[in-house]
């Protein structure tokens, strides 16, 4: 056997007790409010075929696609997956009785063969939370979309967070409104989306570059530099028909989000925010925390008439959104809103010697039974080394049972946070350790 | 973009919802159960360098490894992780400062580039969940390991299930009283270990195919084919002290077991399991369902106190287990302990017009406010068609929201099981409704 040369693979992450108590405590919380809302749980494999996944993503997302070049008992080269969106589009495909709409939740790792940058949150391993809803069209879901996310950060304790609305068929009417053609939309979109990170000005510099006319760049100028609301939008772009229908799914959406009883404070309205992905049809939303501009959004996503046909061949409408479960951790971690958890053991018994240690296994065996997270100390080591490892692990409670206490029944408790230390009967044991 | 040649990887399984709800409640009911006894979380990459893994399984096992060819701003070969317990000793060598004893949970999929056999229960990418302990060699932990088996298997429903306890000292004991050298002990195992699917006349055979002298054969049957206790075994290898710890060994872990509480019609000694791992070096165990002989084992485990040292170069007692997810899965379903599920949404709400739809979202949002899983259907369509939808996903109630009921208040609340209607005040749908 040889010896292990320890090492992570560089762009992937161990995540220990401290961390994942909070991710696993994260996702909990995103799969009950997705179950609330009806979606239901789906997991795909890891490897797919090759085939399945290339020619999807573009060229420079296909090189970033992990092979594997082992290929037993197969001619076709398979690979990890890229995201969760591809496979989920192929789950479809194959399903074809699957109840409609099919509203379905994924929580799992990608892969990404990229030159990995840690310090700006890019991994070569990394989860993705989806949810994403095939076979309607209805705004509806787009709505619950946006209530879903608010109603998951909420719950995290998130409070400056603001979810960004805007719709591509907005988008392209501003294209034609500056009188551009509508295969320019990506590419105004594009540098229309970094209006939150730069003003105006920069932003007219790189149309220039790209080539725009400037009687474009300067329509474009007078609409991106008000702060517009729906109603001014829609008397700018009166006449440009798919801008007027970007418009009324935009209210549908935020009269649901106001009867669904959405905070207000919550989402707006942004004409600037355009998302980079190509394949949005409709509403988009993504968001960020108002209080730290640098940080990236922690969560995006849009409508996608046309993906899922063009992959399975079979015309489905979509809509989906990406919760980014390491960027919502960092962030919790930098706002320090995770209290330091590296256990969810509430009591550790100490262990004395061989002549007490049936009790005190018969101890743990009755806390357990009241659903208190009980550890033995399993050696019998001096006191002080088991109160450190209490200490060291953040347990809360120690139990100790001396002969006095195994004649009488009872055990001494010390909240280690606290210092004090009792003497009480086994019953009331699960009264003074509250669940964590 | 091109479309999908839609197929699922051979060996690999996508889980729809109806799968995937059983399979989120057992791992939860598992994350649960390990947190009682102070077992935490702990996440690897799926991703390893390559020679983190090799030399450590077997050269049978390496070839089986899935190498990934794609090694971008990186020298070193990277490969899938084939077990969780490798990547577990990667990360206690490489953080000398966990608290001991280190107690983890994992539950992740590995992978096998194997020639798949799905009706055998053997797939390429498979869900392992192990818990395994470092830094003490009380048997204590091994005995908490036992327990934790039994607990989870009775949570699931499980009632036949029998935990078989061995030794590998008492294994040892044995070829050194058959007059065999020790490092016979692992061929002896191999055909020992055959025993509970054949008689001995065959594991005769096999162990006379492997030359085993005449002598040594006839005293390791004499011993095997009787009921042994721990007191007649004891007798019976007296004098040979390695077996003599081994039987030392199994007697604390009994006397913990019943300390601990658990049905003594759980678990049993069985002189006959052995166990396949070459690196078990003390109390061994294995789950199967006694009125189900032909299933494979549940569970399996037990203490390699040599592995981690020699994985990591800092000597470090360990006992672990294994908790096989597909196989408990997949008995369940074969015993129908699994009732269809194919949502988790408890009231699906009619949606008739736009005029009406306000009151219907206003309606979800009020009723997923009280925890009720609520789905909208987000199109006007046919009633009828939104009752087959409802049964179709096995939706238990269904809420229609006419004229009537919104001006007064109320709901017509059906329950689509037993087809009786009735109309409620909103706040009594909570007390109708309630929770799976």
């Amino acid at each position: 056997m040889s010896k292990i040369a320890a090492r992570v693979f560089k762009g992937a992450r161990d995540f220990l007790p401290e961390q994942m108590l909070h991710r696993e405590r994260i996702m909990e919380v995103m799969r009950n409010v997705f179950k609330k809302y009806g979606f239901a749980p789906l997991e795909t494999p890891a490897i797919e075929y090759l085939d399945v996944l290339t020619g999807k993503y573009g060229e420079d997302a296909d090189r970033l696609i992990y092979r594997l070049d082992y290929k037993i008992g197969s001619k076709d080269a398979a690979a990890l997956h890229y995201d969760l969106t591809v496979p989920f589009s192929r789950v479809v495909a194959m399903n074809p009785d699957l109840p409609l709409p099919f509203k379905r939740y994924q929580m799992q790792p990608v892969w990404r063969a990229d030159r990995p940058q840690p310090h700006q949150g890019r991994f070569r391993e990394f989860y993705q939370c989806d949810i994403d809803a095939v076979g309607s069209t209805s705004m509806i879901i787009d709505a619950e979309m946006v209530a879903i996310t608010a109603e998951i950060l909420s719950s995290l304790g998130f409070e400056t967070f603001l979810i960004k609305i805007n719709n591509r068929k907005i988008l392209n009417g501003i294209t034609q409104y500056a009188g551009l053609p509508s295969e320019m939309t990506q590419e105004v979109c594009r540098s229309i989306d970094k209006l939150d990170k730069m003003p105006w000005e920069e932003v007219e510099k790189e149309l220039q570059q790209k080539e725009i006319q400037a009687e474009a760049i300067e329509k474009l100028g007078a609409l991106m530099q008000q702060q517009l609301t729906l109603d001014n939008l829609s008397s700018a772009l009166s006449g440009i028909e798919t801008a007027l229908e970007g418009i009324a799914e935009t209210r549908q959406i935020f009269t649901y989000l106001e009867a669904l009883g959405v905070d207000k404070k919550h989402y707006c309205f942004d004409l600037s925010l355009a998302r980079g992905l190509d394949y949005y049809t409709g509403p988009i939303f993504e968001t960020k925390l108002t209080d730290q501009p640098h940080m990236g959004s922690l969560t995006g996503g849009g409508r996608y008439d046309g993906l899922i046909g063009m992959l399975s061949g079979r015309e489905m409408p979509a809509v989906g959104t990406t919760l980014g479960l390491d960027r919502i951790f960092t962030a919790m971690q930098q706002l320090k809103m995770l209290p330091e958890l590296k256990t969810s053991t509430q009591v550790l018994i100490a262990n004395f010697s061989e002549d007490t240690l049936e009790h005190v296994i018969n101890l743990a065996g009755f806390l357990r039974q009241q659903g208190i997270a009980t550890e033995i100390y399993p050696d019998a080591a001096k006191l002080k080394k088991q109160f450190a490892y209490a200490d060291k692990k953040g347990i809360p409670f120690m139990a100790v049972l001396g002969e006095t206490e195994i004649s009488e029944g009872t055990v001494a408790l010390k909240d280690l946070r606290t210092g004090e230390q009792k003497v009480v009967q086994r019953k009331d044991i699960s009264s003074l350790v509250k669940p964590q």
